[in-house]
């Protein structure tokens, strides 16, 4: 009856939402989110920080500059130079978290049929969003050292000779270079370096999502892209980073943000304008004050320390019990484990998961193309120690049930 | 260098967001904005409601559903039930403010090129949108009785017949059929009626935009078009209606909501999804136990009281200070005072108002074609009672140095 706009036509298709009917299932373990620990939230440091915020009320009650709070994007400024890079209020725009800030910058970017570069396996609202806005999605893929830049190099080399493709020139790259979703890998200092030369030579934006980069619990920590660009000739030109606090303070904040070019940012803020005027301004001034006081760098560590030990019992755990059976690497950040099971299709291994009572997200969901059914990710941020120990036993009486059972 | 999509080439371009640049300065009085008054916030009311909801942190600082807080749906359904009208959570979807669900609901309905109407004038940033989403946009004019349903007949019925246009069937028709911005004018019931006949008819979705419809302070309330559409046979499959807390609660809670048919709302969560993931779950904590306490019906005979005083007090002093030489209706609601000054364009009265310290928007703002040169918009919402006084003493004396000033 009703007649749609054809990208919105498909049903929502996400194979993590079509887990979440499990999730609540009594004694269900869940290594399938991508949700931060509810029991590591600085649940005091950000009532303090709501009061404070409260005390000019005005500020929380009206409508706010489209691009942000002036005293969060101070803030936000502040952290960004603790992490290593300038910035000033021209290159900034807060986002409805960082989600909002790929929108708004594929609204003003990519036309139907624009070529988008994308590591592979990506993050899959990433997908879904360049599939909304009808973008050719060309892969990438990604090792234990993040994405192939080598590999990258010979496409861009080989687009640009070929006549009939020099034209459509790839609009942007997306990639998370840190602790990346969902194969936990980070990009060397020596291929950020790489990638942004490319950047320059083929004029291709740079997308750096990085909402883990705070979440280092061990090795050594390789500067953002953003940072590096200072670095190599005109490369600040072309590169855009979006990062957010729902990984290190609260998702419920929604606050994320977006700095890159002027003049890109200025676009994203007149599209900010039509799309909805402004995000939440009181859970602004919330973190605003939040970053203020300096409760970001007194909390931070609890949620590393933490995750630590979560990732090193998933990974002490999938060691023991499966053994040879299943491959992944150690991620020194982040909240997720890589995994590929070469015995199985992790569909398949799903399927008994959830007998077992556990359950992950299989790889498919994070592929463009060229689907490895064998990969898995592993999420350890949410549960706890004793979870993840229990979780990886079913996972393993699983994989014995998947392996062994007549297809 | 930057290749960016063409709707997002132009400069910003609102020339109410022109205006900003004179509203910092000392003195200035302005009738410019659309922002609600801010000293009437229920500050304490709303508080206590924040203390509430962070009474269960987890549900304040955790990713939240993406329609919305099932908790603040349910007092949203409550609301929409005291309005007169029905409503289901699957018929509803939370947004980032009712700006939000229109970006929203453009995205899922209209593609580039799709016949949109919409009242004229009406509200530039819906015009915006529309421009932005690349529809055709025809206008529909409005009376004091808002929109011309006769002429809309008349113009559906030429382009059903005309075999050339017949096949490119609106998508939608875009209102604000309660104390419209900018007209203030409210469509009459039977119009109303007409308007769903017409949509059934037709396959036409109306779009009814709802902030003001609670700010009534005199006459006698017109249900809905929501409402009315339970009276016109199959007139429920098309209507989307958007309301919001922004004018009656406070706007820095980013609350609007968007209701409509079942199979709609769910292509727009689709759409939020991929665009923001959720609005900000403590804000909307925040509204659901506002709203939970019975605060806005207490709360809600303030606004309109002092809005009452301030529109009483613009008109009085219009009709004192400008006499015959402006012309307006008294509006019964909302925020705005629509006058024509059929000796001056608005724009020039505009730079004399300026010298004289007050400011609004002229026009030709609202206009998507067919611009009435002659037009202003007045808001009484924002200033008091004795700067609404000065203000229009300063306009008076605008209007005097506009029409006797050589050219």
């Amino acid at each position: 009856m009703y007649s749609f706009t054809s990208p919105f036509e498909q049903p929502a298709g996400s194979p993590i939402r079509e887990l979440f009917k499990y999730l609540g299932e009594p004694g269900m373990i869940s290594f399938a989110g991508g949700y931060p620990a509810g029991d590591l939230f600085d649940v005091d440091g950000l009532q303090a920080a709501s009061a404070r915020a409260y005390a000019a009320p005005a500020r929380c009650l009206q409508y706010g500059p489209t691009d942000g709070l002036a005293e969060l994007k101070h803030e936000l400024i502040a952290l960004t130079a603790r992490r290593g890079a300038r910035c000033t209020p021209a290159d900034m725009l807060v986002t409805t978290g960082s989600q909002q800030g790929l929108d708004l910058l594929l609204r003003v970017m990519v036309a139907p049929g624009d070529v988008v570069l994308t590591e592979q396996p990506a993050y899959p609202a990433t997908l879904q969003a360049l599939r909304l806005q009808q973008a050719r999605i060309v892969t990438v893929p990604v090792d234990r050292d993040g994405l192939d830049v080598d590999r990258l190099a010979a496409w861009l080399e080989a687009n640009a000779a070929n006549a009939a493709t020099a034209a459509s020139r790839p609009k942007l790259l997306y990639t998370v270079p840190t602790f990346a979703n969902p194969t936990g890998a980070t990009l060397t200092r020596e291929r950020r370096v790489a990638l942004l030369r490319l950047a320059v030579r083929y004029g291709i934006l740079i997308v750096e999502d990085d909402p883990y980069g705070d979440l280092r619990f061990d090795g050594d920590a390789v500067p953002s892209l953003l940072a590096l660009a200072d670095d190599v000739d005109g490369a600040r030109d072309w590169v855009v980073h979006f990062s957010s606090l729902s990984k290190i303070v609260a998702p419920g904040l929604r606050v994320g943000w977006t700095i890159g070019p002027a003049e890109i940012v200025r676009r994203c803020v007149i599209a900010k304008q039509t799309v909805d005027l402004c995000s939440a301004p009181w859970t602004q001034a919330i973190a605003a004050e939040y970053l203020a006081a300096g409760a970001l760098e007194r909390h931070l560590p609890r949620i590393a320390d933490a995750y630590r030990r979560k990732g090193g019992a998933m990974c002490d755990a999938l060691r023991e019990q499966l053994g040879g059976a299943i491959a992944f690497h150690r991620p020194e950040g982040g909240m997720f484990v890589w995994a590929r099971v070469p015995a199985v299709s992790s569909k398949r291994l799903l399927e008994h998961a959830i007998a077992q009572k556990v359950v992950f997200v299989p790889g498919g969901a994070f592929f463009a193309d060229d689907v490895d059914e064998s990969s898995l990710r592993l999420s350890f941020a949410a549960p706890n120690v004793e979870q993840i120990g229990e979780g990886v036993a079913r996972l393993a009486r699983a994989y014995d049930a998947a392996t062994s059972a007549p297809r």
